[in-house]
This record gives structure tokens, C-alpha cells and sequence, in this order.
């Protein structure tokens, strides 16, 4: 019994001591500058949760001591739309059409893939998002009770839904649900808590009007929220209107589709009129810059989005389209894309963009209670990062500024999610990186062969 | 002497064993996607050059071997356009339009220069780039010579001009001449050849016609390259249409300025009519992706120069409107903003945004017999990637997609220029960077004090 104690005081009880806090913030204002507040302080971390925030907190109950000097603490960064076990496929096809990318490239590995290999890739991704101060992601893929294992394993959080496809197939349809249902049934609220399960209907153009009218119903029914794709290239659309006479936000608006609970990635194409609507109806946006630039999906115009206070987050979409998982980079990305894109310097601000990757990532996923930002009683989902580096110095006054602008994930020193470190001073404490690099490269290589093998 | 000679052989002869090679080339088949070759050997260094590239190398004579398993050897990164004691000003002023960011920030933060701060912000600026692989750089700034001293100090490789700017002032045009000339005297071929100088005219909105015309003079007497900004912003171009009656290009043809020693920054408003005119002088073209988006100066057609067979290489411009020196991000940039603006994912392909950071920016500065790929004879200026990392696994065959989609400078392992270790392991082996940083730090508080004590 007392080594329970002693060991639960020392791995659950963390002190951050003198830090400057970086914090997101809601602003009624019409004021885009004005989303972060900045304060020095001391953190205290007891079991998942942060209890105390102020600027002396005594360190005399405390078993983890963390010097915050030179370092800055905000909140895990958190990605929002993302295939992570497509690690795995990393650099393996670019440059080349979105046709041939999926047809000749993606679809025959997919096709090779099983639990295992995701779980590999999972893992691998894991990783990487920890490496680069992620602490929350947002998935959508197959096998996901295996992705769900790898989430377990790694300690950070994860939102899980199985990519439900069934071109209007009944059959399809029926075990597509039972898996999207299984994954909720078995890892909803797992891993303490740290894994939240969401339905996955992957695009109104893979997924019937049955399908998509079935899951508003379920997602109801189970309390879960729905993750889906929408409006990621012109032809989409175009396939959309062709088929149901209607764009696709307004032919979901019409299925009584939409919701609070809806997290729609990439919304690259969208007309005034489905502006209004995703607005009415409090869908929020996953935007993916990266993966919208590099397959040339077009530009989408967060700007009016943010104007209109539409809930605008910021995911990487899979390591195959991006190719990596850095959410300081794609906070880069999108910031400047606004600007070259408006013509306007002034357009999505370094404080918006960090807003975007942490509060507005925590609303779009239903978390806003529990992560996203760092006060008493959330969870400590926190980051430290190292000021004293050559791409950080000078530091300046806007510290947003510098972590938009001039880092990148190699600048995250230390990454805790749900009260655990899982890394301190770059160094994995809970996974074996070197092993899980490893098979990584050996569940691609494998999965490679085996398509070689069948041609 | 024999002390000597030891210390001579410890540090000059380098046996880099068994490690990936990549290395552009050119390739005069109309196909962008190879301009990269691959292949497994072992480099010798002897001194400041490449000895011997070959499967098998004896180690007997060598005293220092590094090995290269599972990393990949590339020549030194190469960034043409850059202002590098301007990193001081990292972060100091974002998100606001150019006027201000000028008049309310930069410039009265630059009256306060001196030689000594110049200095601190240049070997900021050396530490960043050495620890992101960059190798060398291309300059134009104020109090050169203490830039010139921090690239003597840093080891790395620099291509320095004076900003000139006379606004039409005869007074100030011979007071510029002055300068550059006296930092081509002083400079040139200095530090065991690693400095080269070239004249710096600012622009043609900044600098006169006479300025412009003496400078063509000059750069054929002293045998030196210029280094210009053009057609950056829309604004610019109107202005020189206003009052020569011709486009910057244009106008610059008309004075006989052009020449292939022209390095020009930016070219992101370029006509038909001008892009001929690049073509047909050979100028080279510095694209600077970061700047130009954050800054909301524009798009440049990257696409349509590469098509008409145009030298463009890449650079980040300075700190100031970045935010930082990471080439690695830049190449990821530069092909990212081709394929969305051409809304085609098969522009600036992986193998040309590499080509452009090395061998066509060594091009652009006139040193392509020395560096800008792995060759025998050519100066030993390489960077050893490390490949086992959470951000780069799997390395795909493709090894060019890892390095431009996948890694960020953190990924460079090892950094040597001019035969001399500069960083290994991440360390950095000839500049203390916990003392520089700290300078840095006191160089830009000093800076803002000074100016607050004016207001
Ligand atoms: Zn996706
Ligand atoms: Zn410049």
C-alpha cells in the first residue's frame, strides 16, 4: 500500500515552477488580435488534472519538480483531422495526380493492410505527435480498435471513428455500422478517458443518403459526435450537385445531418450560402492546409469563416498528403496562406492560428470542458517549450508570434497529457522509440512486398 | 611541427563512411522529376575539398571517420536572399501591413545599429542556419565588414553586398560606393576563401539610375556579382512604371544593367515580357515563398520560370519576415504554394525544390565549380541528415520526399563547410551558443531601449 502511494505521488503529482503561460482565450470583442493571454506563473499538476495556477504554489507535497525557466507552457496542441495508422505510407507516392495517388499507389497497400500494421503505423504516428506537442488527434481510418490499442499505449488522447464507406451498398452500410458501433461499444471513454469515439461517415460522395441519415440517428442514440469530409475538391462538389441537385453542406442541411457535434475536415469549396449554414448549424471546421496545397485541393477561405465566428480548428490530415505531423508547421501554413491568399499581412494572426490548434481544436471535438487551454480543473494537456534555442531567440514580446512564425515540433521540450509525462527533454519515457521506428519500417516494407508479390 | 601537423590531420581529413548519397544534377531531358541522383559510398575530405567519392575508401590515413549508416549525406543548403543581423528582429513586429512594420518598427530599430549589434544578430544568424544545414548564404545589409567577421568566426560560407540606397542623392551614392567598395577591398576571398563579395543596390525604387548604371561599372571592374531586390510587391512595379515608363526588368535592360551575375530576390510580379528578358540575360532569380506570403507581397509563377529554363534558387529572406532560417521549411513552401497556385499537384516536385536549394543557388552566386553538390574537387560543404527519427520513418524510396515534405532543419545531423566540422550530433563544435544567444538577447533589448529613450 505504500508503494502504491509513493509511486502514484511520484509519477502523479507535478509541479511546473516560474513559467511563462501562454493561454487561448474566448473574445467577445470583434478582435482577432486579442485571443491569447500570457502570464508567469506556477502550474500544479495533481493526478490527470491541473488543481492549482498562480504564482507561488508550494512545492513541499510535490514529487515531480519541472524548472520552467526559459520555457514556455501552453496547452497540447491538438490535431483535428488525421489517418494516423497512413504513417505508414509516408512519402510513398507524391507528386503526382490525386487519381493516381489513390488508385495506383494508397488503395492497393490499404488493401494489404490489417490490425497489426495499424497499430504499427498508429503507433509510429504517436510519436511523432508527441515529438512535436500533440497531445489530442482526431482520426478516422479502419481498424480502429487496433489504432484505439496504440492511443491506450502511448498516452495521449484520441478521437476514434471507422471510416464508414458503402456507394450506396446495404450490405456494406450494415457491417460498416457494426464496426463504427463496436468501436464505440468497446474503447468509448477507455484508456482513462483518454479515448472518445466518434461516428466516421467518410464524405457525401463514399456514403449513401441511407448511411449519412442512419448516423445522425445513431450519433444520437450512442452520445457520440460525427467526423466527416467535406468539400475537399471542386469535383466532389460537382459530384454532389450532379447526384442530389445540391452542394453538399446544403443536401446534408437537408438530411437534418448537421449539428454542433459535426466536425467537417478540410471545407476548401464552400459558397456564402453553406457558410451560413455550417455558421446555423455550429458545424466547425477541420482546415488542413498542407494536405490542401500539396494536392492542390485549392485554398479555403478561413478568413470569412473566422469572420463569420465559425469554429475553424487545424488538422494535418495523414502523414501520405502533408507528410508529416508538425501542428506548428501547419499553424505556419495556415497563417500564411490566409495572408498571400487575402493579400492582407494582417489576415490570421499568430494568436489566431494558436487558438485554432488548441481552444477551437478542444470545441470542435466536444472537449472545450477538458482540454484546449490550461486552467483549474481541465486536464493537464500541456506543453513546455525550450525559448533557448538559435530558431527562438530573440524571444520576442509577442511570444505567439515566435511559435507561429520561427518553431517548429523539434522546439517542444516536454510533453504531458493527462497528468503523465511522455516526454521530458526530448526523450520518450513511456514508449521505446527506437523498437517502434523499427517496425515501422518493417510493417512498410512488408506491406510492400506483399503488393509486389500479387502483381 | 609536428603539433601542428596533428592538429592539421585531425581536423582536415574526414572519412564519411558508407552513407546515402543525394545529389542534384542537371539534366538536359525536359523531365522535372529527375534532377536528384542516389547512391551508397563513402566521401573523403581532404582539407576544404572532396578527395575521393567511391564504394570503398581505406580509413588507414584518416583521423576522423564518421559513420553514415542510416543518414543521408546532401550538399550544404544554399540561401540566396537573406539579411541575416536582421535576426535580431525575429518576431519583433507581425501581422501588420508593410508600412508599419517598416516606419513604426524596423527602421527606427535600424537607426540604432552599430557594427557590434550587426555582428551579435549575424552570428545568431550563422548559429541558426549552421544547425538547419545551411552552409551558405547571400547577404546584403548595413556595417558588412562585422558581418563579414561573423561569417570569418562561424565557419560558414557568405556571399556579402552593402545595401546600397542613394533615393537620388549624389552625396549618398558616393558614400555607398564607398562602403561597398571598401567591403570588397577588405572582404573578398577572405576567410580561407569562404567570403565572396558582391554590390548591393537595393532596388530600383531605392537606388538611382545613376546608382544602378556606376554599380554595372563597378561589378565589371571588381569582378564581383550583384545582388538586387525586384519586383517584389505590385506597389514597387507601379512605381518604377510611374516614373521610367517601363517595368523594373525592363528598365534595367535598358540601362544595360543585366547580366548573368545579377542575383535578383524575389520576381514575384514578373510580365511575359520580363520573364524573357531574365531568360535572355541569364539573371537568376532568389524566390523567397515565406517572405512573400507572410508579407502578402504575392505569388511568384515559380512554375513558368522553371519552364522557360530559369535558375531560381531559394531563400528566406531575412528574420524580420519569416520568421526564421529553416531552408528545409522553405523548400517545403516553395513547392507546396506551386502545386495550389497551379492547382496541380505535379509542380516543383521534390527533386527541383532540392535542386533549387543547392546546386541552382550555388549557380546563382557564381560558385558552381565550388559547391552545390557532392563532387570531387568541389569544396567539402555537406550535411549529413540523421534518418531515424519519428518525423522521417519511413523513409520512402523517394528519399527527396522525406527531405522537403517530411524533415525541418532539426533533422541535420551533422553540418560541415569548407572541410571543418561545424556541428555534429546536433552540437555545435566551433561557437559556444549558450554565450551567442545571450548576446543576441542583450543586443535587441539594448536596441529597444535606445529607441524607447528617443520617444
Ligand atoms: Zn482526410
Ligand atoms: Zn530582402
Amino acid at each position: 500500500m505504500i508503494l502504491f502511494v509513493v509511486y502514484n505521488m511520484e509519477t502523479k503529482n507535478i509541479l511546473i515552477k516560474n513559467v511563462l503561460i501562454l493561454n487561448p482565450k474566448d473574445n467577445d470583442e470583434n478582435n482577432n488580435h486579442d485571443h491569447i493571454e500570457i502570464f508567469k506563473g506556477s502550474v500544479l499538476i495533481e493526478n490527470d488534472r491541473i488543481a492549482e495556477i498562480s504564482s507561488e504554489i508550494s512545492s513541499s507535497d510535490v514529487n515531480k519538480i519541472i524548472d520552467g525557466e526559459n520555457k514556455i507552457l501552453m496547452p497540447g496542441l491538438i490535431n483535428t483531422h488525421n489517418h494516423i495508422s497512413m504513417n505508414l505510407f509516408r512519402g510513398i507516392a507524391d507528386d503526382i495526380p490525386l487519381e493516381t495517388w489513390l488508385k495506383d499507389n494508397i488503395w492497393p497497400l490499404e488493401a494489404g493492410l490489417n490490425g497489426k500494421y495499424c497499430y504499427a503505423g498508429a503507433i509510429l504516428a504517436a510519436i511523432e505527435m508527441i515529438k512535436s506537442g500533440t497531445t489530442t488527434f482526431n482520426d478516422m481510418y479502419f481498424f480502429m480498435e487496433d489504432v484505439a490499442n496504440a492511443t491506450k499505449d502511448s498516452g495521449i488522447r484520441g478521437c476514434l471513428s471507422h471510416g464508414m464507406i458503402d456507394f450506396g451498398d446495404p450490405e456494406k452500410r450494415e457491417k460498416e455500422f457494426k464496426e463504427n458501433i463496436k468501436l464505440i461499444k468497446n474503447c468509448n471513454n477507455k484508456a482513462e478517458g483518454r479515448i472518445k469515439t466518434f461516428f466516421g461517415p467518410h464524405s457525401p460522395v463514399t456514403a449513401s443518403k441511407e448511411l449519412l441519415e442512419r448516423v445522425r440517428k445513431e450519433a444520437n442514440k450512442y452520445n457520440v459526435g460525427i467526423h466527416i469530409h467535406m468539400n475537399e475538391t471542386q469535383i466532389e462538389v460537382e459530384n454532389v450537385l450532379k447526384t442530389t441537385g445540391k452542394r453538399p453542406f446544403e443536401y446534408l442541411e437537408e438530411l437534418k445531418f448537421l449539428g454542433d457535434d459535426v466536425i467537417a475536415a478540410h471545407g476548401v469549396w464552400l459558397s456564402k450560402e453553406e457558410m451560413n449554414i455550417i455558421k446555423n448549424r455550429d458545424v466547425k471546421i477541420s482546415h488542413n492546409p498542407c494536405s490542401n496545397m500539396k494536392l492542390a485541393s485549392g485554398i479555403s477561405p478561413i478568413n470569412e469563416l473566422l469572420e463569420k465566428k465559425i469554429c475553424v480548428s487545424l488538422g494535418t490530415d495523414g502523414a501520405a498528403s502533408n507528410n508529416n505531423l508538425d501542428m506548428f508547421e501547419e499553424m505556419k501554413f495556415a497563417s500564411l496562406l490566409q495572408k498571400v491568399n487575402t493579400m492582407n499581412p494582417q489576415s490570421l494572426p499568430s494568436d489566431m492560428a494558436l487558438k485554432m490548434a488548441t481552444l477551437n481544436g478542444a470545441k470542435s471535438l466536444g472537449l472545450e470542458n477538458d482540454i484546449g487551454s490550461i486552467e483549474v480543473g481541465k486536464k493537464a494537456d500541456v506543453i513546455l517549450i525550450d525559448v533557448d534555442s538559435a530558431n527562438m531567440t530573440p524571444m520576442s514580446k509577442k511570444i505567439s508570434s515566435n511559435l507561429v512564425y520561427s518553431a517548429n515540433g523539434s522546439n517542444v521540450h516536454t510533453t504531458i497529457c493527462n497528468g503523465e509525462i511522455l516526454m521530458e527533454n526530448r526523450k520518450l519515457t513511456k514508449l521505446n522509440e527506437a523498437d517502434i521506428l523499427q517496425q515501422g519500417n518493417i510493417a512498410i516494407k512488408e506491406l510492400i512486398e506483399a503488393k509486389e508479390a500479387e502483381n
